[in-house]
């Protein structure tokens, strides 16, 4: 809606929700990437947050397991690929503007590459310090300096 | 690390985790902007993702209340300015990377801009189409188009 302040959207034209809409709408990005968040299913903890295109998306809702795509790397990110610690997704959903998504998934191992269940295992003070506020789940030098059994 | 093929940070030079880190930290966007999670601090509902530059972050560690940076407006967004619907911070967290900003807040009335308590309010179904999953919380008229009572 034009007369909504709140509305990040730079498509809206009237028209609030599109009719015949297909899951996220990857063009509405200028690198043709999209946030997505890992929230485990069963806790609601969010576990993280890394960046998918279209074919990750496509390979995502192909295998049922979080396929992103590696901004550093250049390439997908069969998460867990290397670690064991895939994600097995439960439900997908997309925001308003069908710019965010969302994957609810049965996390198995630790999502963090540091090892910790969640990568966001740290609290911002008010002075912006940073507190850990739990253990880690697994060393994560077990985890990615030994080869994969399977 | 260096030898983390799932560790998305350009920077990793050995350390993992920066020992004086402050918040998070915005240089490591080109456009200044991290996105930003709001998560109901009670129920665990993943509400809105938006963006937030430092200026954004700063006022709502100062403020308590949640500020973004509206990207299609190019100015700072203090989410429920108009709508009355404002996100009280009850604690903020970063992530391993410290790109991705997580606020657990006190949503007062409607996340979306569409009156649901969440924009992520649809499912996307195996062949992309899309179900909304919930009842509207508000009528979106009746938020954005009424003058402030306050």
């Amino acid at each position: 809606m034009d007369s909504n302040p709140e509305n990040e959207t730079d498509a809206a034209d009237g028209e609030s929700i599109e009719p015949a809409s297909q899951g996220p709408d990857f063009a509405k990005s200028s690198n043709g990437l999209l946030p997505a968040i890992a929230q485990d299913f069963r806790t609601g903890r969010v576990l993280m947050v890394a960046w998918m295109n279209e074919v990750a998306f496509a390979e995502t809702l192909a295998s049922g397991h979080a396929v992103y795509f590696s901004r550093s790397r250049g390439q997908l990110w069969r998460k867990g690929e290397t670690s064991g610690h895939q994600q097995v997704v439960q439900e997908i959903r997309v925001d308003c503007d069908r710019d965010t998504i969302l994957l609810l998934v049965e996390q198995q191992g630790a999502a963090c590459h540091e090892g910790y269940e969640s990568c966001f295992f740290r609290r911002v003070e008010p002075d912006r310090s940073l507190t850990v506020t739990e253990d880690r789940l697994v060393d994560p030098q077990t985890v990615y300096n030994q080869p994969k059994s399977e």
